[in-house]
């Protein structure tokens, strides 16, 4: 007979940023949540950036944030600094970047999991799924413990069988000092999940009062700060700056003199690092031409002198290290208080998941995070919520919850992971996402509030604040479009003013807006009863008239995605048997077996042809079963 | 040719409570420190119990204050709780305690490390004590640093070869899952140190929101906060409430059942235990006719919902202690997060080093905190602070600091560990030291700033603090010597009301409070030209002469205890010529090598019998000497 220490609806395994919206996603679905973690003390990490948000990543949080997750509402409580990046280029690439307290990101977020109803925490290491036929029943735990379970989310981001490198040096080791998990790997591998080496990198942590900020450039926060949260109203708070320097070719020279020192250049980390987060030895041999790289010294809390020095990740020797460092502009006397590493761990091919991020061979077990190949705290947290929100669902016997590309930055990142599989790192960019005028980080709550509503992450009070703001939008553009003008003198001399040319017939204020000359504010004066309105709506609002042309564009290219993703391809295909194939296609198909002919068109390795050849294939089907009166 | 990476005057491996200690002593002695430690975010981690001081725990605190060390202050700062203990006993066992928050004690530690000047404070793993001759010369570090010193002041807590055992699992690893540093040990050995194994234990860590409190009884803080600092004025803070239950027969029932269970009854665990703060297995065995042992259950700060479960420290299987914990009135649903532990770990046998706490084998290398055999924060800082001064001391070529059994409990504390040697954790406690009177916790300032601020530790404005504090004692109890009663009927009325002997000859005011019935501040209205004095004064002049008669006799004892401390025995003696001494004298004397009479008197194994040998000895040799004309 097997004791078991408790038994619950999920076992999230990993506090990170992905175990911890899986774990509240879950639990706020009224599941009975137990989250394990080898260390309380890691809870919501940041071990590398102390950063939320920035390119890409920006719009990933406000996404998480619109389906009712926590990582926004947690960094507007703890940022210490905000800013608005990439506000010279259009909306869809605004991205709202903060830097955080680390130690208050993790206390915050420490308990706000204890505070959640239906959710336990608990510092164990797990070292085995336990599994009946092909379904999940429970963890096993270091300490002898077994915890029974209906579904189980591994979120163990860099811990799998980690191993830091400094030079010279290696040895087991989490990210940041922390304990690596080795057996749960051994346990995955044994329930046929196919692992691989990852690597990744952190810079070192540098003392405060050692730098001459003199030498740097100040970078302060935003004078206004745009919370993360849809349900933050007003951030007011003092910031406190960040600083910029840049490498030099001497820091180059001391780089390239000691690469036979880099354990990357020396073959002995065999894991893939993230192209778009590369190490400063990295980014000296690629970009040979270039004679400096930007540095950004960052503060990792308002308690600590630590600081962050962003660009200047590496595995060279501590020796190399000091040097390199002490070559660059303000850190000429720098103190180091913690090593740059770089850190390898065992990670899966996501191609391995479904779109829900349910492992394909074992019924309820999920994958979220880091181990799923993807790099970034906001990737990871975006998995998690989706991983916690299918495993609700599923657990429930309700259908799954799958965001396509079309509709969220988390579509786009699960379906690249799931349908494409990546050989290095994974990391967010806005050129990932085909339909980003759609999908921009101010409008996520008009996009997917409502979704999480209907599954019931969303509570009324944000419901009702969505639809207020529905209400608010659409009143004013139908306001704006009532508002006419005619070309009279003192029309066209405002407009005059404002550098703009004159009506010649009548026009209404809506279409004014859309002048590149011409804001929404601008013509405050020409707008006589325009009704108070907070500044989001006026932006929003602002926004969708400005680019409604290619709004439109992209909402018909969505239908035509859309087509092709209702295109729905049947469980039982076997792609063996279908005549015109190419082999490589069958086989791709096979593996990855995509819900749609558009994930199908999307496999690498997979044709036009290939999907012409699909396309035929499920009409012949359709035909066949009508004809004898099966539906499909 | 060896590179370092850093040149310092001192070196300190650890950043735990003895480690911080000897880090901030020896830097603000002018000493060039570094401070290293296995993790920066174990800086002054409170792995057991969330409190600082307790009895005879807290005059330690107060005397490492009043020489100019951090802990009184930092948990004045970040104290949830606060009571003065034994305060129905009289002042020498009065005793502060304070519940810390844990994170916060941490945090605010590190931030003090990070701005001290000469300080640096970096994350490394120490492996090797590089030594030269006989004397240190570095260390070498897990990523092959290596980095020059004078002086090592060895800190590593329970991390040396730390080995965690939970019922029928053990495994490598540090306290409060951190990594344990096994390298360090192997090179101490090398060097000749002798190392053995003691153990400790620490409960679990349990959900708030799972208790019932309405079956506790409620523990608040004081109404008025005593500060732990002399350089504290005043504390205001709102406290949280501790709570107290008991166990029960169900309890010591499910304990004894499963004790064939327990790693340290299955003789796993060779490591030796502390008997004052024992496991509750152990209590329950060795007090076997207590069917109830108290509980306190205790907050581990004010931003989680941990919570301590004091008197419950405990090695038996995670399972059994779910049971036991469950059986508990008010823990009937208890939710654990972090499961309770035993750590076995290497540490030395204290008589290996001198009053100092320098190693008698290799110079400059120095041992503190719970390396040395003793349990406890305070224990730890203690010693922290005594080697740190004396690393700094002995690099500036001035006399060592020590201080005696009559002067300091600290002076206990060090006497008895490496005089006497301990066979457990030792643990300070009031009836360790002879002249409790004297060394109270309330006058530790006027026994030791003085000292502070000769070494240098005690800056200008502690000193002026202490030196107007003594002015204001004196002349107020000057005062009361100059007010003199008549038997007067008024004055009897008064002393009856306050029901005391009616005044038969001429008193002074002085010799009245004297009296066990009457106190300084109750006889406020006999007084009329009283001046306004602090609190504290009033306290220490009603203590100087309420308890004069016993504090002189036992300032009697101290001339008697420091004419034998006066009798030095040169350092060059062979013990094994002197004639006359037991064989295992004679082997305990040449081991130790006591300072003086007063010292040797104290090693176990020597007689009586044996000190008279030695005063015959000295006697003797100071005449020869004489006679040759030679000093001693």
């Amino acid at each position: 007979m097997e004791y078991f220490a408790g038994e619950y609806d999920v076992i999230v395994i990993g506090a990170g940023h992905a175990g911890c919206e899986a774990g509240l996603a879950s639990a706020r679905l009224g599941m009975k949540t137990l989250m394990l973690t080898t260390s309380l003390e890691s809870v919501a990490l940041m071990p590398c950036n102390p950063a939320i948000g920035g390119t890409g990543k920006g719009h990933l949080v406000r996404e998480i944030d619109a389906l009712g997750g926590e990582m926004g509402k947690n960094i507007d409580k703890t940022l210490i600094q905000s800013r608005m990046l990439n506000t010279s280029k259009g909306p869809a690439v605004h991205s709202l970047r903060a830097q955080a307290d680390k130690k208050r990101y993790q206390a915050s977020m420490k308990l706000t999991l204890e505070k959640e109803k239906n959710l336990d925490l608990k510092e164990s290491e797990v070292v085995e799924i336990l599994v009946e036929g092909e379904k999940v029943k429970g963890v096993k735990t270091k300490t002898g413990a077994r915890f029974a379970t209906k579904a189980i989310i591994v979120a163990t981001g860099t811990y799998l069988k980690g191993r830091i490198y400094i030079g010279e040096v290696n040895f087991e080791g989490g990210p940041s000092g922390l304990f690596p998990a080795n057996r749960l790997s051994e346990s995955l591998e044994d329930l046929g999940v196919k692992l691989r080496r990852f690597k990744t990198g952190t810079p070192a942590r540098i003392h405060r009062d050692s730098l001459d900020f003199d030498k740097m450039e100040i970078q302060p926060g935003d004078k206004e700060i745009v919370p993360f949260s849809f349900m933050t109203d007003k951030i007011d708070k003092e910031q406190v700056p960040c600083w910029l320097t840049y490498t030099n070719e001497n820091t180059h020279k001391i780089i390239l003199d000691n690469l036979s020192r880099s354990p990357m250049y020396k073959g002995e980390i065999e894991g893939v690092g993230p192209r778009y987060c590369p190490s400063i030895e990295d980014k000296v041999v690629r970009f040979s031409d270039k004679n400096r790289h930007q540095l950004f010294i960052e503060p990792e809390g308002l308690d600590t002198c630590e600081m962050y020095v962003q660009g200047m990740s590496t595995s060279l020797p501590e020796d190399v290290q000091i040097k390199m460092l002490r070559s660059i502009p303000g850190l000429e006397n720098v103190k180091i208080m913690r090593t740059a590493y770089a850190i390898e761990y065992d990670c899966l091919d996501p191609t391995q998941l479904k779109r829900t991020l349910e492992y394909k061979g074992i019924d309820n077990l999920f994958f979220a995070g880091q181990i799923n190949g993807s790099s970034g705290y906001e990737e990871a947290a975006a998995q998690g919520i989706i991983a916690g929100i299918n495993a609700a669902l599923k657990i429930k016997d309700k259908e799954p919850f799958i965001l396509d590309r079309s509709e969220a930055y988390i579509g786009v990142l699960i379906d690249d992971l799931v349908t494409k599989g990546t050989n290095e790192p994974y990391r967010m960019m806005t050129s990932r996402a085909e339909y980003r005028l759609i999908l921009r980080q101010d409008n996520a709550d008009l996009r997917l509030t409502e979704k999480g509503y209907k599954i019931g992450l969303v509570d009324d009070e944000r419901y009702n604040r969505l639809l207020n703001k529905k209400k608010l939008i659409e009143e004013e553009k139908k306001r704006l479009k009532n508002i006419k003008f005619t070309p009279t003198n003192e029309t066209n001399e405002f407009l005059k003013k404002l550098g703009t040319a004159p009506l010649k017939t009548p026009t209404t204020l809506y279409n004014l807006i859309k002048r590149p000359e011409l804001s929404y504010e601008g013509l405050n004066d020409l707008d006589k009863d325009r009704p108070e309105l907070p500044k989001e709506i006026k932006r929003q609002v602002e926004t969708q008239i400005k680019y409604e042309g290619y709004i439109k564009k992209q909402l018909r290219q969505i239908d035509q995605f859309k087509k092709l993703e209702g295109k729905k391809l049947p469980k039982d295909i076997d792609y063996n048997k279908i005549k015109g194939l190419r082999l490589e296609a069958r086989q791709k198909l096979n593996e990855i077996r995509p819900d749609s002919l558009g994930q199908a068109s999307r496999i690498s390795g997979v044709s036009p042809a290939d999907i012409s050849v699909l396309l035929v294939y499920l009409e012949q089907r359709r035909r066949l079963q009508n004809r004898s009166g099966q539906d499909d």
